[in-house]
């Protein structure tokens, strides 16, 4: 089976105009897509995505297009046969790469479109992209990895011995996911621009749907968010679990101070306080803030696989956030998977956004199987919105993700909905 | 005078043909440029332009194109009174920032604008840029630097008491600088793809002009690396200074390995060791190679101040490589020269590309007379090719950058070469 064809469209959800999504740094985001297609001569196609939030998904949709030459023509079996070496050579183009490297619009664009074989790869096996993972063996998940620039963190060799001291217990705990499915957060009951009638009432639903771990957007004005959070706290009560995310709203020291002062309400963790970029950032808020029992948390803007290797060897995070689309797909995922485990952190994917429950389901779920062992203190972010656009949404009871059935990566949105969201000619824009 | 257009232009140079520029990891460049021309109501034109090498500058054109309602109906007075904000503004759009932050396509873009904003800045006060921001004041400048992230290394206030302690002795440097120019260095002898026989010759050239410090081109196979340098020194002698640059092709372990191997040539830096997100893997080589006598430099591919802040923080660069328009422009460029003072550690620009001379001449020499107050210990980089396309190329006098002397920024590229040059379309692409 050979990749004939590569199809990109500009997909935008109208989402700011409900305030769902907002936060303190992004007000007003229109959930949207760089959507890829890849067509082949085997009767199946390929679907990925990347996520953006508006204005300027038609330029991930330029990069997506600038990477054509290095897919079209492949076929699948020679990518599969050495992945990372696919990998590798769309992330490290020789003229394309002085426009990253290995970040922001090209990086994204890497992902769409290596995400979008992995779907071809797992319908073409015919299972679900978390079996599919689940099913290879320690020296063909490895050989998916680009180990650039890791080596002094992990090499191939340790990978493959970490990942076969748990080969032999897979089936047991594919039988558990299997039975009682993969727990998760909620991150709808507080966002930025509702009301505080909402966000109780949302609160009060969640509950009753079994929900036990809260997320709530801080970085307003500080009086604000002490207001929001104490609305959350009296309605989940003591014994749920609260989170904060502040959106990389603060300097350091504006974060150790303000995340001190929201104490009081308990977070378990504050999520990306400061800058992205900042690794030395991110631990020296840490160590302030550990001493009070929140940890920290983040990722879904973290460049690439080297930033994750230096917050775990800065000790600067508590739990690893890692982002389906924002790292280079499900191989780069790969990497920090094992990277994480390797230093001892539990991974909690980014999600929400338009697919990235879809995608990061299958992530957490072989991580369970293969890698880490435990859901224990693991948890997935859950959204509740743009999933009746998806073909095979997450199905969600009582608060955890149950496995995904269908063959391929579950991001393929219906055909009704890409005609009319897509940008700027579709329906829902016209 | 108000900005009432904005041009944006794709320029090719078909360097990979000589393999000028070649190197372990862009072994053909085509040094290109998205190019920017505000036009306004007040009869001046703003140019600027960012630097990329071929593919995919068609998606820093289409990234310029999004920025353009930040910029266009704006008054130069405007932007000159609260440069900070306007900054700002460009960097955080609240749904491009998505496509960063800060990084990447989006943030070259914002370069490409901001320059041609100090292009029409300096035009319409009559002064080079260097010699604008030499005449502003301390509090003039700070006004120009968006702090975000990197108030744990530097504050405003701090910022202004330390340029207000060199502001009384500016004229003197001011005057040393228009009698001696800045000093620089070689990067023309040691390109990848050169033959023994040109590189030896070109050596020889470049003493015979004044040359005293040579960059060559490491990260090939061992054997070709220490064959190039042995070349190199030989024609140049233990006397005159020697730097290496892998651009970013080694691991950590391999970098100390290859660097330690190489130190027979007593190279006085070795640059872009690995990754330029590697903070903490930079912090690792420089601990190793600096008791042999070799210092770390790094910055051509850093992303924003917030790397720069780390890896002065971490003790990781002993020359700080800023680059024109990978920075967020003159504004950012300014932070990093500020946090590169404090930690007291030269900066020592990128240049070469197409222009980049041209900019980063103005950043050195304002460095000089307002803030680091010595050429001790710095250098310029220079390139000799692709300077005959500028209306105001830079002017080299044995080793030394002559300050130049036209109102703007130097960056104008012939309207001739525009048009040959003009990707696809252009004569030299037809």
């Amino acid at each position: 089976m050979t990749i004939r064809g590569l199809e990109v469209i500009d997909l935008r959800f109208p989402t700011s105009r409900t305030h769902a999504g907002s936060d303190a740094v992004h007000p007003d985001p229109d959930y949207s897509a760089a959507y890829v297609i890849l067509s082949t001569d085997g009767g199946i196609e390929g679907h990925g995505l990347t996520f953006t939030i508006g204005r300027g998904t038609e330029i991930v949709v330029a990069a997506v297009e600038a990477l054509r030459h290095l897919v079209v023509g492949m076929s699948l079996a020679e990518i599969a046969a050495d992945f990372r070496s696919f990998w590798h050579q769309l992330a490290s183009d020789s003229q394309l790469r002085w426009l990253g490297p290995e970040k922001g619009v090209i990086h994204l664009a890497l992902a769409a479109i290596v995400n979008a074989v992995w779907d071809l790869w797992a319908k073409s096996a015919r299972k679900p992209v978390w079996k599919l993972l689940a099913d290879m063996t320690p020296q063909q998940l490895v050989s998916c990895v680009d180990f650039s620039y890791i080596t002094d963190a992990i090499t191939p060799e340790e990978a493959i011995e970490m990942l076969a001291r748990r080969a032999g217990t897979k089936a047991d705990r594919e039988a558990e996911l299997l039975r009682i499915g993969y727990p998760a957060y909620n991150t709808s009951v507080g966002w930025m621009g509702y009301s505080d009638e909402t966000i109780a009432a949302l609160c009060r639903m969640a509950i009753a749907d079994g929900w036990t771990h809260f997320k709530v957007k801080v970085g307003g004005r500080p009086e604000d968010d002490r207001h929001r959070l104490s609305i959350v706290r009296q309605a989940i009560g003591p014994a749920r679990t609260l989170m904060i995310d502040a959106n990389q709203k603060w300097d350091v020291a504006e974060a150790i101070n303000r995340v001190t002062e929201l104490a009081q309400f308990q977070p378990w963790w504050i999520e990306e306080p400061t800058s992205p970029d900042d690794v030395l950032g991110h631990a020296a808020i840490a160590n302030a803030v550990r001493p009070l029992g929140i940890g920290v948390a983040t990722g879904e803007h973290c460049a690439n696989r080297i930033v994750f290797k230096q917050l775990l060897q800065a000790h600067a995070i508590d739990f690893c956030q890692i982002d389906s689309c924002r790292l280079g797909g499900v191989n780069e995922n790969l990497a920090v998977i094992l990277m994480a485990d390797k230093f001892g952190v539990p991974v909690c994917p980014h999600a929400g956004g338009v697919g990235l429950c879809e995608y990061v389901q299958h992530l957490s779920m072989f991580d369970f199987i293969a890698v880490s062992g435990t859901m224990d203190g693991r948890l997935i972010e859950f959204v509740d919105h743009l999933h009746e656009h998806f073909e095979e949404p997450v199905v969600i009871r009582r608060g955890r993700y149950l496995p995904p059935e269908q063959p391929g990566y579950s991001i393929t949105i219906r055909e009704a909905s890409r005609m009319k969201h897509r940008y700027p000619d579709g329906e829902a824009w016209a």
